[in-house]
C-alpha cells in the first residue's frame, strides 16, 4: 500500500465535479417548519406560499397632496385657461369621504387619502391656484386615474405574493404587514455540527502545553455557518481515536443536518475521518481530494441516520485556516443553503452575486495548470484606481486571512495571472 | 405663503450634498462598549485594538506530513541519488519532540507537529522511500525552512492584529481564538427609533377601518436596521398631533442614537415633523428635499439630548414603501454605520462593494435631468445573458418592491437609459 493510497487522494476531482457528486446523491433531507413573528423573519425561508386575503389598497387612494377631481373637468386646463372648481370639503386621513362629488366639484385630499365617489383623479397642489375659501383654479389637466392608486392595483385578493422557499427581505416584511399577516411559517434553520479533531488541539481559553495549539477553526466555522443561515453546534475537541470520533459523528448525525470535521483530513487523522464516515455509510466517502488550492485534502461524504432514511452530508475540512474558509465558501455553503429550503431566483443561478470589486493585480500570481487557485489579496487605492496585492504565505497562517480583504481566483485552465491584469476580488 | 414654502422644499439638494451636510454637522456622538464572547462577535465592531500577547505559532511547526530533517542532509538528493537518513523516532501530535536530531537523522512528523531541535525542514512523505523500519531514502532536496512555519512567523508577540473600529469576520474569530482571546470589547449596537406617523395608520395585526391602512414601513425598517447592525426600537404609531409627535421624539432622543419618522414627510404631516425637529434643535432641520426619485420629500435633521452635548440624527422618511427602501440605503445606512463605530477599509471607500450583477436593459428608462432615478427591475435569464426589466409603478406600491430583484440607477446627469444598454443592478 503506497502513501498515495493511504491518503485516498488518487481520485482528486474538480470543484464542479465534487459539488455535483454530493448534490446528486443528496436526495432525502427533511425540513422542519415553525411559526414566527414577521418582526423576526429577516433572512428566514418561507415554508408556505403567501396569498393575499384582500385587495391592496382596499380603496382608491391618492398618491399626492392635492384635490380629488373628475378628470373630465380639467381637460384643456392651462395657466392661461384655468378650470374653476368648487371645493366641497376635505378628506381627513384615516376616514372615508363623507360625500361624493359631481361635475365642477373638488375635495382636498392628502397623500394616501381615500378618493370620494365620483372622483377619478387628483390634481397636485402645485397645479392649482386658490381663488377663495370655496373655489380653486386648476392650471394643468389630469388624465383619468392620474395620481391615484386603484383598489387592488398593488396586490389583488387571492394573488400569490411570496412563494415557499423565498428568503424574507425587509420589503417582504412590509408586504406581509400590509396584508395583515404578522405571523408566518418558516423552515427551521439547519443545525450544523462542528467537530474539532486532533491530539494537539486544546480549548481556546486554555494555555497550550508544549506542542499544542488552540482550537481556532471551530470559531471561524461558527461565523461562516451563522452567515449562511445555519445554527452552529459545537461538539467539542475529539482526539485522534477511532472510537471517540465514531461516537462524536453518530451523536452529530442524530442531532444535526450537516456535519463538519475540522483538522481531520491531513494524513494524521484523515484515515480516521474517512473510516468513520465510511462505517456510517453507505454511501460514506464520496470525494477525497479536490483540485483547488488551498483545500486539496477535502473529504466529502454522506451518511444515514439510525432511524428513517434521512441522509446527512459530512465534510472533512483541511485543518489550515485558509483552507477552511475557501472550502466552506465553495462546498459547504451551497449544500447548507439547500438545507435551509431556500430557492434562489432562477435568473440569478450561476451569476454569483457576491460582494466583489474590480482591481488591477499588483504582483503576478503563478499557478499550476489543472488547479483552481484562490489567492488572498489586500487592496490598495492608488491614483489610477484599486490594486490587489497577493498575500503569499502558507495556508496555515491565520494572519494572511486577517490581513486580506478578499480573494482572487486563478481558474483551473489558466497558468497564473500577470501583473497589471484586471481581476475581480471577492470580498470576505 | 405659498404651498412650496409650506413644504419647505425650496432648497432641494443633491444626494451627495444632503449626506455631506449631515456628516459635517454630526460631530458629537457617544459610543458605548461591552465585553462579549468571540462566539457572539460576528459583525460586531471592536472597541479596542487587539495586540497579541505571544508568538504564533509558539514553536516551529511542520506544514506537511513527512519527516523532520536537517536540510543540508538532503542537498543534491534525487530519485537516482537518494539521501539515506536514519529514523530516530516520531513526534506524536500535541507533544514536544523527546529528543533533538543531528546530521543523518530524521523524525517522523505530521502536519502541525513540533519540529525537534536540530531540524530545519520537513520532507513530504511523497518524496521519501522507506528502506526498513529504521531508515528512509529522501529523493528530493528540501531548502532550509521548507514546509515549516517558524515560531512567530504567523503573528509576532506585541503585534497589533486587529484595530479598533474593525468589523469582526469569521476569520477574525479564529485569529482571536488562536491567541487565546475569547472575550473582546465591542461597541454597543446603536438603538434606532422608528416612529410611525399618520392618522390613517393602524397596527398591522388589526383590521383597518374605512380609509385606514396598516402600518407596514416600520416592519421594513426593522429589517433594514437589523441588516445595518442597528437595534430597531419601535415607538408605535403616533397620530398627526404636534404635542404627541414632540413627546415621541423627545422619548426617542433620550433612548436612541438615531430616530426615523416614517410617513411623516408628505404635506399632511411634513410640517409637524419638521416643526418638532426644529423645536428640539438647534440645528433642527438641515435638509428638506433631495433630488432623487423616489424619496424627494426626505427630511434630515439633527437634535440635541436634554442632557450632555450628544447630537441625534433624525430622518423624516417619505411614507411610500419604495422611497423608504431607497432613502434608508442612501442616507440612513451610511449614518447608522458611523454610529456603530465601524471604520471601513480606506481602500474600499467610495468603491461601493454591493451585491451587484450586470445585465442588459430590457426597456428604456426615461428620466428627468437633475434627478437621480432609482428604478426597480426584475431579472430574466435569456440565451444571450441576463436582462433587467424595469418595474414601473407608483413608489407607493409594495408589490413593485417585492417583485423586483434590485435597482438600476439613472445618474443625475443622464436623461434616461436606452433599451439594450449595459446596466449594473444593485440587488436587494
Amino acid at each position: 500500500m503506497t502513501v498515495k493510497d493511504m491518503l485516498g487522494r488518487s481520485g482528486v476531482v474538480s470543484r464542479e465535479e465534487a459539488l455535483n457528486i454530493l448534490n446528486e446523491r443528496l436526495s432525502v433531507f427533511n425540513l422542519t417548519s415553525q411559526e414566527i413573528s414577521i418582526s423576526a423573519a429577516l433572512g428566514r425561508v418561507l415554508a408556505l406560499d403567501i396569498t393575499s386575503t384582500a385587495d391592496l389598497p382596499e380603496f382608491n387612494r391618492s398618491t399626492m397632496d392635492g384635490y380629488a377631481v373628475r378628470s373630465g373637468d380639467t381637460f384643456g386646463a392651462a395657466e392661461s385657461r384655468p378650470a374653476l372648481l368648487r371645493v366641497v370639503g376635505d378628506i381627513p386621513m384615516g376616514t372615508m369621504p363623507d360625500r361624493s362629488i359631481v361635475n365642477g366639484e373638488a375635495m382636498k385630499i392628502a397623500t394616501g387619502g381615500a378618493l370620494p365617489q365620483g372622483a377619478d383623479a387628483v390634481v397636485m397642489f402645485e397645479h392649482i391656484q386658490p381663488v377663495d375659501t370655496e373655489s380653486i383654479e386648476v392650471v394643468k389637466a389630469v388624465a383619468p386615474q392620474e395620481n391615484v392608486t386603484l383598489a387592488g392595483e398593488d396586490i389583488t385578493k387571492g394573488e400569490r405574493v411570496l412563494s415557499k422557499g423565498h428568503v424574507i427581505r425587509p420589503q417582504d416584511m412590509a408586504a406581509l404587514a400590509s396584508m395583515g399577516i404578522t405571523r408566518i411559517a418558516v423552515f427551521g434553520k439547519p443545525r450544523v455540527a462542528i467537530i474539532s479533531t486532533g491530539n494537539e488541539i486544546v480549548p481556546a481559553d486554555t494555555f497550550p502545553g508544549p506542542g499544542q495549539i488552540r482550537d481556532s477553526n471551530s470559531y471561524s466555522l461558527e461565523g461562516f455557518i451563522t452567515l449562511a443561515s445555519g445554527i452552529p453546534v459545537k461538539m467539542g475537541i475529539i482526539p485522534d481515536d477511532y472510537g471517540r470520533l465514531q461516537r462524536a459523528l453518530e451523536d452529530a448525525v442524530q442531532d444535526c443536518s450537516l456535519v463538519l470535521f475540522t483538522g481531520g483530513s491531513s494524513v494524521g487523522t484523515a484515515d480516521f475521518t474517512a473510516k468513520v464516515i465510511n462505517d456510517l455509510g453507505p454511501p460514506g466517502v464520496l470525494v477525497h481530494g479536490v483540485s483547488i488550492k488551498p483545500g486539496k485534502p477535502l473529504i466529502i461524504g454522506l451518511v444515514k441516520r439510525k432511524e428513517g432514511n434521512e441522509q446527512i452530508p459530512v465534510f472533512g475540512l483541511p485543518g489550515h485556516q485558509a483552507a477552511v474558509a475557501i472550502c466552506f465558501e465553495l462546498f459547504v455553503k451551497p449544500i447548507l443553503t439547500r438545507l435551509t429550503g431556500a430557492i434562489s431566483d432562477p435568473a440569478l443561478e450561476g451569476v454569483a452575486p457576491n460582494r466583489t470589486v474590480k482591481a488591477k493585480l499588483a504582483r503576478s500570481i503563478p499557478s499550476s495548470p489543472g488547479r483552481e487557485d484562490h489567492v488572498r489579496v489586500t487592496l490598495e487605492k492608488r491614483e489610477d484606481g484599486l490594486w490587489a496585492k497577493p498575500v503569499f504565505g502558507a495556508s496555515g497562517l491565520i494572519s494572511t486571512l486577517v490581513k486580506a480583504a478578499g480573494t482572487v481566483v486563478v481558474p483551473v485552465n489558466k497558468i497564473g495571472i500577470d501583473v497589471g491584469e484586471d481581476v475581480e476580488v471577492r470580498l470576505f
